[in-house]
């Protein structure tokens, strides 16, 4: 316990970082008992040091270079808050010189994690990345620590808050896609320019941090299969509902005796299955362990303050290893390079919307071509039909991709159907 | 790193103690990797050798004398899966002889939780009891590491695996009390006397492991109050859902500037309220955080291999912490003694359900009552009334426990109300 003070280094002062310091100076007294030691963030690394924060901090504090960070001998724990990719400079010369580094940054973390945590490694010290997924929810260090007794055989989160929030807004109050993004982007759940969060770009970020953890295996980000929810109807979510399910932009990794199936897509989702309750910007992850069997983590995925609770609660942990001059060492080296699987190889449930003439013989033909694919049915919904059009609502059971995209293939042939709406993957009640 | 396998003795062989054998078996190697060393279970305490087992063990490893696992200086670990108060001497023995030990033992970690953690500290050992509450579900470190950097300011759990299956079956399939207690008997979800899961000890007990660590104070059992399910009407759960809500047995903890407050009973949960999703044997529990501001935990509340996922976590960081020569020290030392609260103190919403004639100023009075104790009503059902008798069902805001009960003793003295049927408390929408 050679120290009476760590001293800290803030890389950014945006969203993020204005949370930690408030965190530091709203409860400093109990972050100190934990870390059991004085904790002193001693520069913060600002591109414009003269603009107005709503957090309050010495100005003198504030450096526009980085090297005053970054080659401070005294400097023990760098917090890197500017996110992208450009930060991985300082990551990396934060850790050759022997920090600790504590992240928030997804885009990072998901292309670069594994060669950032060996670099740790190779200079023992750490990488800490709490923060880069599910914001204030915990999910790293219980995917490393509590479930660590498990063989994790599958994952399935909700967590982009912004598409969270559009699904919501539509399901629970009957808006438009359009008008929910609206909504969304003015009380500041979504961005000006959504185009990432709404094709699963952030979610896929998300997954392939996660996946590489509970699978110990590197994750190409590439492998991840996207889907997003622009073309989402309320009509959808109306069926869904009469069948007892909601829609959710989910983000599954499995790992099957083939390899792993890593995808992100929305999906139909039983009222009855604890994701279904997960309302508005708020994320979720799902985990099915094989002693556990199945827990899920809830909460706030985004905002200043809970992503800045687990930023803090990874610079205890820093801290309080710094103080007991104690290393146990970085746990995810190991990685393997397991197998993708390709999604036409999974096995799905499908829900399917479609116009059919309101004529003999459709209806069979449409029943035919899935027996013909040996793809069986679960539930169907044919409401009253409008000038001579009829609008089919079908489920499946539980079958090959491969078998339903011929069955789809066929069914787009009939002269009978009018449009293919809607296809979604189906979560089994 | 003086060792290469660390040698771990097991007190008891029941469910979880089963469950922790057959984790080892079929995880070994994960374990192993996790932990950085080998791990050997060499002794097991069992009451009677012979019995058949649904794990398979080397029979030498079986022993019916404590004090050659506790007295066995190879062994570094004892694991304490009896359960009960009786069970003190031996966690005691382990801790003097600078053993660590892991327990899943809810009753004495509720009552002797303190004084063992100071044990440990004075023997620079470590007392681990993740599996102590809520089973598999990730509760004990996410409250001491994930959420270190934010004052607590309230729990609230669903942390009784027997009541919520009752509840769920009431609920959802519209079973009466007794049916649906018959029937979580039969299928191993109660006990045959479930006298301390339905009148709330069990989860009070939960209740005080958790408080103490979230409000770092000493928690005196007998400050909880209790109220159980056994008087719980199915009418109750129908005028619930009708007002949007199910009913739940919740565990609650909350800090306030008083004090704090500790209690164990029935409450409306509203539906969009994520508790109200937990279903069945499931159990949750909602944290909010001065800076994360809400999360949830859910999961198998108990079981065999739920409760040993737990068990074998601690398992790992502590055979980890011993391969690194490392003690990070008992984080929970410095327990203070915060003031309780009495419930009358406390602000509720309330459920009221009663009898009334159908008589001209019957429901006037019972306004009166209200509106004389300051308590305000926020919603009121009154169908239409059979035989001259009407039931009403009343929602308050939230009020002073000690006004809402001032109006009811009013109310229980007028001439036309018959029986008060109902009395719970509700979370607000």
């Amino acid at each position: 316990m050679g120290k009476d003070v760590v001293k800290v280094g803030l890389l950014g002062l945006g969203t993020v970082g204005s949370g930690v310091m408030k965190i530091l100076q709203m409860n400093g007294e109990q972050v100190r008992g934990r870390a059991g030691i004085n904790i002193e963030v001693k520069k913060i690394l600002v591109r414009n040091k003269q603009k107005a924060r709503d957090v309050k901090v010495d100005p003198s504090l504030l450096t526009t270079k980085a090297a005053e960070i970054l080659q401070d001998p005294e400097i023990d724990v760098v917090i890197e808050l500017i996110g992208g990719l450009d930060a991985r400079e300082y990551v990396e010369e934060a850790l050759r010189r022997k920090k600790y580094v504590i992240t928030a940054n997804k885009d990072l973390m998901a292309t670069a994690g594994a060669s950032l945590l060996r670099l740790a490694r190779d200079n023992g010290c750490n990488i800490y990345y709490e923060a880069s997924v599910g914001g204030g929810i915990p999910l790293i260090r219980p995917l490393k620590h509590s479930l660590g007794a498990n063989r994790i055989l599958r994952l399935a989160g909700i967590i982009n808050g912004t598409t969270n929030y559009i699904l919501t807004r539509m399901d629970l109050e009957g808006l438009e896609f359009t008008e929910a993004l609206t909504e969304a982007q003015a009380r500041g759940f979504a961005e000006q320019d959504p185009t990432n969060d709404l094709e699963g770009k952030d979610a896929a970020y998300k997954l392939c941090i996660l996946a590489s953890l509970a699978f110990n295996s590197h994750i190409d980000f590439d492998t991840v299969h996207m889907e997003g929810i622009s073309n989402l109807n309320r009509r959808d979510l109306l069926y869904a509902r009469e069948l007892g399910f909601t829609i959710k932009l989910l983000a599954i990794g499995e790992e099957m005796p083939e390899g792993l199936a890593l995808r992100v897509h929305p999906a139909l989702v039983p009222l009855t299955h604890p994701l279904a309750g997960v309302l508005f910007e708020n994320n979720a992850l799902y985990v099915e362990g094989n002693a556990v069997g199945e827990v899920m983590f809830y909460g706030p995925g985004a905002g200043s303050m809970p992503t800045g609770s687990s930023v803090v609660a990874d610079l205890i942990d820093v801290v309080r290893g710094i103080n007991h001059q104690v290393e146990n060492g970085v746990m995810e080296i190991d990685f393997l390079d397991k197998k993708v699987v390709p999604l036409e190889e999974l096995n799905s449930a499908f829900y399917l919307r479609l116009q059919a003439q309101d004529q003999p013989g459709v209806f069979a033909g449409l029943a035919n071509a899935f027996s013909e694919e040996m793809v069986s049915l679960d539930m169907i919904i044919q409401k009253r039909s409008r000038e001579g059009k009829a609008e089919i609502v079908l489920v499946t059971h539980v079958e090959k991709e491969k078998n339903f995209n011929a069955a789809l293939a066929r069914i787009q042939k009939f002269p009978g159907i009018g449009a293919i709406n809607s296809v979604y993957r189906v979560i089994p009640k």
